[in-house]
């Protein structure tokens, strides 16, 4: 008798086959016949296989009819074509056995329809519902498609550093790491003595990979890390995590026509996979999630992405039969509603915004010659605005030194960084892209909380 | 014209065609016969592909007999048949365009043979020295074998915290992650007041996902996490980092047996897959770094692994004709000449260790029926000892309460990891692989420093 999975049991090919399942019982039906329905569920798809169990068991009296939501069985018997509609295959169990009862009285996932908020509170137990299953499973398939996508385009996954004493592009709010006695630190005159700490100064979480992944970049010329990222920041809303995964391609001898290809193929071909290989899990977030989910992702799909630059983008606003909440004008950040203007109603395709002012911009990215604009890029798509954002960066070593002293940092502070425009230097380029962003995309999910399995937020690190 | 990579260029199905190629000058010597010799790597394998530069180029004598180790070029040209011995080709270039110079006097790899010390203190430029590139090439294969290796075998891949409240099996000293002012903490009771912490509390970086991926197994089946982990101990050692990756599958319904029988085939596959997609980089690690490393992969790829009880393992050394420094008793932890004594002299072959002693495992690891021991596993491989750990997990709820409180954990600080046995429990199984102790074995490197991309340790946390 072979083992096998409950997405294979469910395949017209497995009928006929002695097998065994073992899984969760998701809900147990007993029918008038004398003979009972257990739909079983063990995380391989987003659909259960219905086991018939017959009143002839020898425990089905004294186990079968008490079997519970949440219950773990082994489930011996034969795959047989269901009569039933929806479902190809059912079980004849020949035998049934529990391994670990779920007490109904106290089963937390018992009932119905739970709020995410309360699952929220179950983190551990909430990938036993229906949606949970649906997000795990994508998240692993978009995590695999990114890892495939970039081995197959030659690049190299670089593990750059959790923890930093570089203060990586002086961004975001940073979290702190540590092993001083946070009651009685070490002191010199009257502040705490990093000279003590692990590593001998200051050290925090990264908010990027990007500045040490450019050093692989100028040597093994594609490469990728992809990990998690931090930011201390003090937001409490639906779109923001204090740690979260991203993606960060950098491809030497690459400008930013080539980033802008990159990042456009990248894109599709995740969307392409999840369509794919999560079709069961993403029918299910287009039918209980979002109903303009699949629609939206196929304009994505098959549409070229529109390049449009900056400048050209501020006039469209400008020219808009619309008032704006925040005021358009040449120089100021686009906000999600500029964003989602030319994405979704003027273009009503996915938009490559590229080169930005040079004072919007970190210090890395690269002059354009009218000495006013930066080749940056922000790739925006309906329903979520920006999703991917890069830019081809500053080679020049002189041009990078006096980026630096404009944005006030020290360049002697990151000297490593410039060794690259030293020796050898060429031009290259890089995007990032957020994962949990990416999931928030493709499944239609509102709340970034629900698409990470543990998610860290103001006030919360539990599990 | 195509832009090709080295790798492409120095195959013979390549000559004849016009190209282009990027990359940074290894060496370049001038011939007698007034043209030039370039060494060119792009990172996109080991070796380099040579360019003949003609004296007839407009500037020949301006640039290309200027052109130093660590410049970056462009060389357009055709693929020719090499008349030399050890490449299939050579580019005649037709065009030659320096990008980005190298000074001769400051550039820090300009001389061949610097010692691994000397590199460690240039991370970011090490990458492109020939044994850093191999690593960095290695270590990217081993990277999507597991990720390919659990895909194909229908895990789902789970991104588990990195920052915890959770102290998971209080093992080992812990990086505690903070936004509290370091200077001036606020107190309360003269102690540093964590509830005005980010997350409420005190955190920390994680040292192991398996609690936590322990959830996904008890819902989606066969699951596993890989990531950054962190160890706080003041060893400066060549085998330990602050911050390393781990990988550690976890499977439902399964025993130690079948735990073993993963272990085997998950090692056997990420060595296959060194040998046959980094064949030129093993090579060069045969060559230049240790010559039994093909005969020792060789040994573990292709016998069977012997499984031996603790006990057992104990008699034999018992048995051993050999003095030990550290004495050999049951109920002792094996140290590394025990473990390779059984490897490499007794048995000659990889080694699982199983049911260890329970006072010598976390509290998380199966009790056997015997009482005195449980159902943990070490993997010894010859010339490292162990690379591998792991055990079936405690699925009753009383034996793990019981375990916890032998250990002097509090079970309320792990109600929801308790959770998983009240509801719906089942056996199951995982381990854990070091990504650098597994490229260490695989590349015959002595140093851990040297096989991840910017190490930390104590007193090291720069780039």
């Amino acid at each position: 008798m072979d083992k096998i999975t409950v997405a294979e049991a469910r395949k017209a090919e497995a009928v006929g086959r002695h097998v065994r399942l073992q899984g969760w019982v998701r809900t147990r039906r007993d029918s008038k016949g004398g003979f009972s329905f257990i739909e079983l569920n063990d995380g391989s798809c987003q659909g259960n296989v219905q086991i018939v169990a017959p009143g002839e068991l020898a425990n089905y009296e004294a186990v079968v009819k008490h079997l519970h939501t949440g219950a773990s069985v082994v489930i011996d018997g034969e795959v047989k074509t269901s009569p039933a509609k929806g479902q190809a295959t059912e079980i004849l169990a020949s035998h049934v056995e529990l391994i670990g009862n779920a007490d109904a009285e106290k089963y937390p996932l018992q009932k119905k329809g739970h709020t995410y908020e309360f699952l929220r509170t179950l983190a551990h137990l909430r990938p036993r519902t229906n949606t949970f299953g649906a997000i795990a499973r994508l998240r692993h398939q978009v995590s695999m498609s990114i890892h495939q996508f970039f081995h197959e385009h030659g690049f190299y996954y670089i593990h750059t550093p959790i923890i930093t004493a570089s203060d990586c592009e002086g961004a975001g709010a940073l979290f702190r790491v540590t092993t001083l006695d946070p009651d009685a630190p070490p002191k010199v005159a009257g502040k705490a003595d990093f000279t003590k700490d692990f590593f001998g100064k200051q050290a925090y979480l990264t908010v990027s990979g990007q500045l040490q992944v450019e050093s692989f970049a100028c040597s093994l010329g594609k490469v990728y890390t992809f990990g998690p990222t931090f930011r201390a920041e003090n937001s409490n809303t639906p779109r923001h995590l204090a740690e979260f995964w991203m993606v960060e391609p950098e491809m030497a001898f690459c400008d930013l026509n080539d980033n802008m290809d990159l990042a456009e193929a990248f894109l599709k071909r995740i969307i392409a996979d999840a369509l794919k290989y999560c079709a069961e899990d993403m029918k299910f977030f287009q039918e209980r999630i979002d109903p303009d989910l699949l629609k939206r992702l196929d304009g994505v799909l098959n549409k070229p992405f529109k390049r449009v630059s900056y400048t050209e983008g501020i006039g469209l606003l400008l020219k808009a039969p619309q008032t704006w909440e925040f005021p358009v004008a040449w120089g100021s950040d686009l906000q999600s509603e500029h964003e989602r203007y030319l994405a979704e109603e003027y273009f009503k395709c996915p938009v490559i915004l590229y080169d930005y002012p040079r004072t919007l911009k970190p210090f890395y990215m690269k002059v354009n010659d009218d000495g006013k604009t930066v080749r940056a890029m922000d790739v925006l798509v309906p329903g979520v605005g920006e999703i991917i954002g890069g830019s081809q960066r500053e080679e020049r070593l002189d041009v990078l030194e006096q980026r630096m002293r404009e944005q006030r940092l020290e360049p002697e502070a990151y000297s490593w960084y410039l060794d690259l425009r030293k020796y050898g230097t060429v031009p290259h380029s890089g995007f990032g892209l957020g994962l949990e962003r990416c999931v928030l995309f493709l499944s239609g999910m509102a709340n970034i909380r629900d698409v990470i399995p543990f998610p860290r937020t103001p006030g919360n690190a539990e599990y």
